[in-house]
């Protein structure tokens, strides 16, 4: 992308009211826009971080049989009646709406019930389970502060997997595969080494859910870690008879702020069984068929990233999730020309940074920015045939000879 | 995909209340699942389509230098206000709901004013115009009726564009570039035969905006055309002052009905004006922005080519935006095994049909569902070495040699 052509530029101030690290910086670099609190736009440099996350959430979860659906925002309330869930003392982030019409609806904060009612279509029999569903969808939920940029939505895009089985042990079967898949997710995301699987509570249902929680200064839960971080519990089950369960004492455990990025949940019947999901099995018997539900937080993982990474300069993408994997200026008459040519053909890899201004201009933007590599193509750099390559993560510069910097195009 | 490993079966009948023709097959098929009158979930096949769609649109926009962004649905009601826009008088569809921390909030039904908004962080020069950002994006309209399946909805998705101009000159000529990337992306949607660029009305502030309607029997338009369809006219502008600007006469004109599909309008500074979008211009004067909007409504058009096409069998798809190119068939364990040979490699264009029951209803299955080319392999086309192909739109069957098919992959 030439950064002359689109209508992104660096805003030298975000809105007064964005007290958040990943508001201010994301608004900044020009890659949301705030509409109101816990609501935004994504403009393109977003868009292109939040389909790079969705990329690598998809493809972990097609390799374990998942298949990807888009359920409706509008929601009749009947059937989350029959989980007692339409009721703001039950579910208290609900946007409700009048249809003109006449009758209430709601906008979906989840999709447990929904994809109940439109699986007892197509579910009847052993033969059609277990199933996999998941979905790229917006999320409605009205909460009454939302103050962490992109971290915590009113409206906001999440990723979420049902999963329906004959049996309990077929749901503890696929949990575990959804661990695994996870585990690889937030490895490619660049979140590997701060996350943890964290037990967190299982309501009535299940003694623990899990819960994906990357450490971060700014997280809005409290978690405590054992010295290798082997264990890691939410402070909502720090508890004697936990502690006692996973064989840890107190005094191992240290406390920390951190992110939830993912949750998983055994619901089991909790949902399916008011719905009505039933299948016959082998021996012609009607069963209620057992389900789990896994969230991830799409645009709350940019934020994270976002937080964990930043410094005083701006923005620091890992590679995976990066807008675009170079930032390219060129410098005098030969750099530019040079440059040009080598965008040609890349310009979905590249941003090149074509704008009439001054170098240190192009170089602030680019740290603002927070693209991985910039390169930059100057008389000096072409006396050696080569450009100079800076990584933003760590800083460091080298000369890399063009012929092999096209290569790694 | 395998037939066998998705969850879709087709369903013999649809919900009692789905009266039009294009929800019932596209239900009936495994596309969409009806919620509520106007809003539907839609499943893998029919996010298939979708895709394929937005995938034309998107390539001719970008050709004419659009940008893509996605604004948020929940509004502040200030910047409608301003407009005028916010009143339910003025605007009827809105769905409207509550923030928990007090004010009221719209679902966006189209996204002038949020827009604009967005864009006076980034538009202050000359310099910065023209622009052309559009979206898909979940639109939300209170319908009081929404009896046409995906044709009309209260929950839809639109792809919605904006211009910016620093003159209606230079809004014209943009207007008449998008009027010629509208007629390719018809085309290429399979629609070009039957879409015509139709007069319609262009409130206070053109004489005419333009819509692109598909003729179509149950469409909800009302529009006249002459002999040669060089001419066409929406029934809100056939009066005697229009037909004498067109230079044409009444008899010449025949009546049919017809769906929107799009339409185009140069809003000039209707609401760049209350709302403050201004430029500086070469002379340091302060200017309004001019502005022009083109909607094309994407779920709309899935369901316009659903009807279109659909026979007594099922659905027929062009195939730009079939979910699949081919649906293969297997008989026989010789042409079972030569149909997995084939299929190895090209999952993304070939619905294999490998479930485990008779031919006839595969046969059923593979019109109803409508993918263009159905492909069977048996002990009997295996003896020419071929596969019979029946091309879904014609009804033709022949042989085709095995290597020539594959070549077409």
């Amino acid at each position: 992308m030439r950064l002359s052509k689109t209508f992104i530029k660096t805003l030298r101030e975000a809105p007064k009211d964005e007290i958040s690290k990943n508001g201010a910086l994301l608004t900044r670099a020009g890659y949301i826009h705030k509409v109101m609190a816990g609501v935004y736009d994504y403009l393109p440099f977003g868009m292109r971080v939040i389909e790079n996350i969705k990329t690598i959430v998809r493809e972990e979860l097609n390799k374990i049989g998942c298949e990807e659906v888009l359920l409706s925002t509008l929601q009749n309330p009947e059937p989350w009646e029959k989980t007692g869930r339409f009721s703001d003392q039950e579910v208290d982030i609900w946007f409700k709406t009048e249809l003109a019409s006449g009758g209430e609806l709601g906008l979906a904060p989840t999709h447990e019930e929904p994809i109940i009612t439109m699986l007892k279509s197509y579910i009847s029999s052993y033969k059609d389970l277990p199933l996999y569903l998941y979905q790229f969808q917006t999320k409605f939920r009205n909460e009454k502060r939302a103050k962490s940029g992109i971290l915590r939505g009113r409206e906001f895009l999440m990723k979420d997997l049902y999963s329906f089985h004959t049996s309990e042990e077929d749901l503890n079967r696929f949990y575990d595969e959804v661990i695994v898949a996870y585990d690889k997710i937030f490895k490619r995301l660049g979140l590997g080494d701060d996350t943890y699987t964290t037990f967190a509570s299982g309501g009535i249902f299940s003694k623990y859910s899990h819960e994906f929680q990357t450490f971060l200064p700014v997280g809005e839960d409290t978690v405590y870690y054992n010295k290798d971080k082997s264990v890691v519990l939410n402070k909502e089950v720090f508890e004697p008879d936990v502690l006692e369960d996973l064989g840890i004492s107190k005094e191992e455990l240290s406390e920390t702020t951190a992110a939830e990025v993912g949750n998983i949940f055994k619901l089991k019947i909790k949902y399916s069984e008011p719905l009505g999901l039933k299948f016959i099995d082998e021996n012609n018997k009607q069963n209620v068929v057992y389900m789990g539900c896994y969230g991830i937080g799409i645009s709350r993982v940019m934020g994270v990233i976002a937080e964990k990474f930043a410094d005083e300069k701006g923005l620091v993408w890992p590679e995976a999730v990066a807008p675009f994997k170079y930032y390219l200026v060129g410098i005098d008459e030969k750099g530019i020309k040079e440059a040009e040519k080598l965008y040609e053909g890349h310009e979905e890899e590249i941003l090149f940074d074509d704008r009439d201004c001054r170098p240190g201009e192009k170089f602030a933007d680019a740290e603002l920015i927070g693209v991985p590599y910039r390169v930059v193509i100057s008389d000096k750099t072409l006396m050696k045939k080569s450009a100079e390559v800076t990584d933003r993560m760590t800083g460091k510069t080298k000369l890399v000879p063009l012929a092999e910097l096209k290569k790694s195009f």
